[in-house]
This record gives structure tokens, sequence and C-alpha cells, in this order.
């Protein structure tokens, strides 16, 4: 594709005096991934370092190629992370490895000490009588453990969603979680939790699993563990955000488009490389490479998303603004590990078949299940309800590194990386080609 | 035996009501390694942690039954730790996760701020002209990798020893290394460092694996670097430590006992527990199973050293005041993990054959190396030319946790310890039962 190199080529022009995370070999997915890790690094929701990330966005896909490039702004309520600190003050001296979750209430800069009292899961906590956390502290365990499709996050996640408002409705000071993680690393994990209207928002953290492992320890004892908290960070409204958009024109402009998405933002603790600067790395790609070999029929879209992290902003956002019709929606935002699944909703059960075949020689099987797509595309598939593929990633090692300050370029394996642009591009093919309507099940 | 078993008894009423690291099971190198992780927790050399670990040292081996249990104080210059913060400011704002050394010069609160120079290896900063350094902040990179017999802790760890008196060498304001560990976690390798006599101690730090990569990445791109440099800590002199002795009496008492060593300090950033809480379960366990099925003819002494981590302070003190004749010693300083070879310096070639054949069944192999003990027990083996029995543990992944917040309970897994347990009682009930002299090879 003429116009392909030639922005590969003006790429290398652009960014040579810039751009210092480039591979030589020119593989796209890797050079994204390892520009935005490298020169943006973290990208939290509503900071200057996210409002960075879409201008180095924007010139990334213009310079790849992508017409009708645009940033699209909206305002969120953020969260401006302070100092994080907790220590344990009895039994014993020590100091946790803690973050502050997002929305979460605010301490002194001294911090606040209490009496921790220790609920082994969320149940337990729901049962405490109300007012009996009245100038306690609440730690909330849970036994989360891996699984390939990550199914635990949704009902251990609860803890870290749900945990602190219930805290905060028993009258707690504050509330300590055991991270929503499968890893042994001194690095909590963080991710949003959630105030609702009406409920005081009171300073809620998560500890490493081994502090999860010692506070549970010492709390089977029955010794009384004393706990400082400091979390100054502070909820902020009206925080700049926004998406970032770009086309690769198909050759009937007329025919709705196909909608890829991820997000840019991140978490700050590390540089937000397999979430999701990967997922982003992933669709370009593949949206690129599905262009080799013959323009296809439809256009396809990439929605970099902003603040996906506290609460899907952009995907809301997107939606609202984009009434024109799409064809099929798919997202990545799981990582950067091998894509061993493909999931469908669609009415054409022909189109799923020929798909699923192509996918086959790679390993990747098919699954029962109803592809959803992901935060960022779902207010529009809900919507317009549309069709949907779901290139599941291998998720077993997911949420050792999920919001933790570990999720760092590293982590990436460059041939996983590859594999998933592989079974993208092969979907991609298939469906950016179809003449015919593209619908959801009914 | 009787004394054993009433000994236990005694431990299970003495702690009932202040342990709670205590394994139902009875098992007493696992729960040493829990209580002395969990019951004091960090050990800094020098610290207030230190002095309870002594307390708790003594209780817990009167309780199981040595006896001239004895802590033997003395005096260190220890480094007291400060708040440790370092920020990349350009090309990027990043926060580093970043630890100060041991004996690291001190920054203002607001810390040092200056251009990176970036030398990949140790040979790099030594070749850098006189002065090259003033106002800059050196950065010293290397390429340790993981071995089973942890040697590319010599080589590399004198980036960590020698680096910054080198730097300082220079007129460096200040140093980070990569730090000297196999892992890639956000997790720095603290470590004591040194500055001889006439180089000024300038701020020492180590960062994470994962942002060293960063920073060699950028680097490589020739962008300039600048860093802010954190580290308030102080070196500080005349700080309490000790030693924790006890024995273990044999059928003879005249002759020369077998000395076992580990060291009770730890680094404060995790909880010590393969460095060294794991030795001084391994060789307490080990003594006490060795009297089993009979007492053995000589004695068995401990010697749980106090500051090894800052200059081998304890090591050098029982030398210095235990002139008593010896018959060999032994020392476990190397985590947790299974033994797989013996090493030995004795010359008594029967002795060392029926040793080796002793370890034979359990996959343990015989080394062509010279057995050398260990930091806590060098001292008097040069002293009194000792001979040595090495059991070398599995150190493939030491130098993923070590001098690391990630040095937790929870990284040991309780077969292998045991294995370590049952390979040095094999030992025991062979060397304290040998009547001839037993003497170094010649
Ligand atoms: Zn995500
Ligand atoms: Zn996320
Ligand atoms: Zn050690
Ligand atoms: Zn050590």
């Amino acid at each position: 594709m003429r116009n392909h190199a030639r922005a590969l080529a003006l790429t290398a022009t652009l960014f040579a005096s810039t751009a210092y995370a480039q591979d030589p070999k020119g593989d796209v997915a890797w050079d994204l991934l390892a520009g935005l890790t490298s020169e943006v690094g973290p990208r939290l929701p509503g900071s200057e370092a996210e409002a960075r990330a879409r201008v180095w966005a924007e010139a990334r896909l213009k310079a790849l190629g992508f017409s009708k490039v645009a940033v699209e702004d909206f305002r969120i309520r953020g969260y401006v992370r302070g100092r994080d600190e907790a220590s344990l003050l009895a039994p014993i001296p020590f100091r946790l490895a803690v973050t502050a979750l997002g929305y979460s209430g605010t301490t002194p800069d001294t911090g606040i000490e209490g009496e921790v009292v220790y609920f082994p899961t969320l149940d337990a906590l729901k049962a405490a009588p109300a007012g009996s956390l009245a100038g306690k502290i609440a730690f909330i365990d849970h036994a989360m453990k891996r699984n390939q499709d990550g199914s635990g996050y949704g009902p251990y996640g609860q803890v870290r969603r749900q945990g602190p408002a219930i805290a905060s409705g028993k009258s707690a000071m504050g509330v300590v979680i055991r991270s929503i993680g499968t890893d042994s690393h001194r690095n909590p994990h963080t991710g949003g939790t959630n105030f609702p209207d009406g409920v005081k928002p009171i300073p809620a953290g998560a500890v490493s699993n081994p502090d999860a492992d010692l506070i549970a320890r010492i709390a089977r004892s029955g010794k009384p563990i004393r706990l400082n908290l400091t979390l100054t960070g502070k909820t902020t409204d009206n925080l700049p955000s926004g998406n970032v958009i770009g086309d690769l024109p198909g050759r009937d402009p007329s025919l709705p488009p196909i909608l890829l998405g991820c997000h840019l933002d991140s978490w700050d603790l590390g540089t937000g490389a397999i979430d999701d600067a990967a997922g982003c790395a992933i669709i370009t790609a593949a949206a690129l490479k599905a262009q080799e070999g013959g323009k296809p029929l439809r256009t396809i879209r990439v929605l970099w998303a902003g603040s996906e992290e506290l609460g899907g902003f952009g995907g809301k956002a997107y939606a609202e603004k984009h009434s024109e019709p799409h064809a099929l929606a798919m997202e990545s935002d799981f990582g950067a590990a091998r894509v061993w699944r493909v999931q469908f909703n669609m009415a054409d059960k022909a189109l799923t078949d020929r798909i699923a075949a192509a996918l086959s020689p790679m390993g990747i099987v098919r699954g029962s299940g109803k592809a959803d797509g992901g935060t960022d595309v779902e207010p529009v598939i809900e919507k317009q309800k549309l069709a949907v593929v779901d290139l599941n990633q291998d998720g077993t090692h997911y949420f050792d590194l999920h919001h933790t300050p570990d999720d760092t370029l590293d982590k990436v394996d460059p041939a996983e990386l590859a594999q998933n642009v592989a079974a993208w591009t092969e979907v991609l093919k298939i469906v950016a080609n179809e003449a015919g309507p593209i619908a959801a099940a009914p």
C-alpha cells in the first residue's frame, strides 16, 4: 500500500527527533506500546499526562496514515492522587504497601488512626450491625484466584467497587482492602471505587497481598491491630479529558464502519502497558495490517478512549456524539497475552463460522458465551444494538499486574503481542469486507 | 528426648498469649520463620526493631530448650532510613521506584536535582575522566542474570558496593544504580554500599529493573535525562546491636562444638523472610532434630548474628569474643530454596564421603569448590582455621527477592524449608558424633 508505506516513512521523519521508543524493525504495535509507555508514561484520567497522551496519539495516528483524526474533548470528575501511606502501629510497627482507590475520601496530612476490624469477606462486612464501625477502620479480605478468563474480577472486584461505601454506611472512619489481584508482590492494586449519592466518601485504600496476609495472620490471633492511614488525594470535578479517533476509509464510505476500541488513559502507579496501551497498539496495528493486500470495503475506525478507568467516561462521550450508524464493534482491554477464544454477538451464523474457521489454525477456540465488547464501546453497542466480536486474551496472569506499579513495558511478550495483531487482522479482513448488513443476535 | 518434648510444651505455654504465628503442627522451622517475620517484622541493623528481635530470639531459644542462651551486645555504625524518592523530570515526569543504599549520603528534604549521565557498566564509569561528573548524577547499569549458584552477585554486586564511591571520586553529586536483582518488579533492591575513608559519601540509590529499563531506553535515544533524588536517611554511629547464641550440649562437653550461623537482622523494606529468618529457622530446627534418637557427642551452638547486612559486625564480634576452640562451622544465609549441593573444606576425606553419601538420596550433589561458610562465621573460621561444610541452596530465584519489599513469608515454600532442615540434620548427625579431630583442608 503506497499510502501506508508513505505514512511509515513520514513517521520516521516526524518522530526522529522526538520519539525514543521506536523499534528499528518497524513493528507498529510494539512502537505504539513502547512509545505510549515511555514517551508519555502514566496517564491518569483528567491529568496533564492524559492531555499529553492525546497530543501524542493524534500525531501518531496522523503519521500512521489515519484520516479524520480528531480529539474529542469532555470533562470528568477525577481523582488527583496525593500521598498514600499506611502503617501498622500495633501489634508491631510495619509500613504497608498501600494505594488509595480512585474517589477515596481524603485524610488529614497526618492521616487517621484507629483500630482495625477484620472482615474475611464482603458478606461479613454487610452483616456488621449499623454503626458498629464508628471510629474504626474496616479491613476487607477476600479469596480471588487466577482464572484464564479473568472471571474472578467480577465478583471479588465488588470488594473494591462496593466495599468502601458499605463500610461508610456502617460509620467506619476508613477502609482498607486486600488488593484485587492474584500476585504475591508488595505492589498494591489501585482502581476506582464508588460512593453513591448520599454516602459519605471515606478514605479507602488497598494493600498488597503479602501485607493482607500479615494482617489476616494477626487477626486470626485475636490481637488488636492499630493502623495509621494517610491518603491525601482529592476527588476533583471538571477535569479535562477526551477521546482520540481516526479512520482508515473503506472502498465504500457509505457503509457503516467497523469500530475498534481501547483506552488511552491508565492508572498512575505503572505506565499502563497492559492496561491499556497494548489494546490501542493491537487494534491500530491490526487496522493497518488489514489494509495490506487490498483496501477493505468498509471503513475501520479506532477509538482511543479517555478516562475509562474512572467510570468509562470516554465510551459514554463517544456514544453520545456519534449517532451515525456503525456496523460492528470490538475492543481490546485485557492485556497483551495471546488470544485464546473468540465469542460473538452476531445474527449471521455463516459469518461467525467463517471468522471462527479463520482463527482455528492459530489455536483459537470458539466459546459459547455472548460477546459484549468492552467499557469503551459498550455504550454505542447498547444504543445502536451493534454486532460484536470478542477476541478473549489469556487472563491467567493479567491480575498479577492490573492497576499496579508493575504494569510496565517489560511485562509484554512481543510474540504474544504479534499474535494478537494477527488474530485481529484475520477478523478485520472478514468483517470489513462483508457487504451485507452485519447485525447483532436477535 | 524428654527435654526437647518438655521444651516444646513450655513453648506452647509461654507463647500462647504473645505469639500469633505458630503452626499448630508444631513445625519448629516454620514457627521461627513465621514468628520472626510476623511478630517482630523488619530488623534493620542497629534499630529498635533489631533490639526487639534479640529479646524475641532469646525467649524462643530458651523455650526451645537451648542452654547458655546469651545476648552479646556490640555497637555499630548504622544507617537510619529516611524518605526515599526519585522522579524523572525530563524527558517525561515519572516517579521511580527507588531505595537508598545503606551508608548513602544524605540529600536535603527537597532532594538534589541534576542531569543524569548513563554508564552501561561499572567499567564505563571507571573510565570517565576525573571531575567529569561535577554537578551530575551518575546512573550505573549492568547485566546481572540469574544463576543457580548465585554467582552473578559477586561481580555485578560491585556496582552497588563500589559504584557510589567511584562516582563520588569523579565528583558526581549523586548516584543511582540498576538494582542488583533478577526480577522484573517495581521493587528496588537495597543493600550496603561503601565509602572508604577519604571518599565523600554522596546520595546513592537503586531503582527497580523496570525503571532502569526505562532510563536505559531514554539514554539510548540521546535525550537529556533530569532527575530529582531525595534520600534523607543518615549514617549514624554507635547504634546498639548484638548476637544471640545458644547451645544444645553434647555428651562430651570437653569436645569443641559445632557452630551454626545465620543472621537475625534484615533489611527494612520487607520482613527478611528469606534473608535471613529462614536461615535461623533452618539451623535451629536442624540442631533440635539432630537430638532425636540420641544426644550427639558434641555440643551444637547456634549463632543468630546481628548487623550482618551492614558489614558483618556480628560475625566479627563473635570471633573476637569466642576464642575457645570450635570443631567446625556452617551457615545458612541464601534463602529457603532446596539444598542442591554440598561442598567441603575438610582434611578428612572419609568424613566428607560419609556426609556426601548421606545426602545423595535427597538428590544433593557434591561440588568441587571450597566451602567458606558465610559472613557470620567467616571471621571465626579464618581465625581458628576451622573445617566447613556448605549446604548450597538453589539461588535461581534468590535475587528476585533479595533486599526488596518482596522478601516476605509467603515467598517460602514449607516443603523446601523442610528439605533444608532434613539436609542439615543429616550433616549434624554425622559431624556432631565425630569423636576424632575435625580439621580444615591443609
Ligand atoms: Zn482497561
Ligand atoms: Zn483498568
Ligand atoms: Zn543475608
Ligand atoms: Zn542480605
